[in-house]
């Protein structure tokens, strides 16, 4: 039998698709509590030129409203890539219980690469990190996205050099 | 003349009060470019039962539409209260210029106090970062809202145990 986390990180990935059909970076959430997903959410900083609207804040946004509550105690929320700073006091502003996510994120992961605010003692809440969850996947999905975006980019500047 | 900072910081001012009318921790935000209130936002976060809407995070969101952009390049953000580590990770991400706020926080102020988020060169971007403007009107603030919750609290309890 498939492990719960790996079905639930499988969700987020469907949503991480979602961005990239839209040609966001592709990053997916999920909030899942008792076995049910509360909020989902994917990456849509650029359609919506919302500089807030990442994965995560959405999934928690909308976990939310579907319990008109806050906080979101026993909460688990699965992700694709390692959290930002935003999203990482988003999640400890929120009670969530336990993050699941995919690859670090060297560059601005707040969830144990450049810092950890899920489990800093001196804020109100700690959370359990669960880091490397399907890592591939979630990481072959940016990788082939950014990938396309070189090739596209490369090829529009040949099309305007030939112009 | 008032110096504009001065200004700006009494219409985050404002923002807090309205915060206040509604129950909500008096916490209020404002984001200037060019002389000019492009995102307002005041703390609602009990009202709405959502964790994210803080008055700085309304803010920046209300300003990148006004802008129709994500990047609030060259603008500035008046807090009444040191942003929190979400708050001061969205000031980040949308990429403000400058940030000036009232009192520290010395529980959870990511811009200062527990951590400084703002100018961690780290991270993709930098802010400058102006404390303690108008602190003792914002401070005053958040002192008068507690200080009226605990007499509230206090006379709840006693006019239960009178039944």
């Amino acid at each position: 039998m498939m492990e719960d986390s790996t079905k639930w990180m499988q969700e987020a990935l469907k949503e991480a698709s979602l961005a990239k059909d839209k040609g966001e970076v592709p990053i997916g959430a999920v909030v899942v509590k008792d076995g049910t997903v509360l909020g989902r959410g994917h990456n849509q900083k650029e359609g919506f030129q919302d500089a807030t609207l990442h994965a995560e804040l959405l999934a928690i946004r909308q976990a939310n409203q579907t319990l008109g509550n806050w906080r979101l105690e026993d909460c688990d929320l699965y992700v694709t890539l390692e959290p930002c700073p935003m999203c990482s006091g988003a999640i400890v502003q929120s009670r969530i219980r336990r993050v699941y996510y995919g690859p670090h994120d060297l560059k601005s992961g707040a969830a144990g690469s450049l810092m950890n605010l899920l489990q800093d003692d001196r804020l109100n809440h700690q959370t359990e990190v669960i880091p490397g969850l399907l890592q591939e996947d979630c990481q072959d999905l940016l990788q082939s996205f950014f990938k396309d975006l070189r090739a596209r980019k490369k090829k529009e500047k040949q099309d305007r050099q030939q112009e």
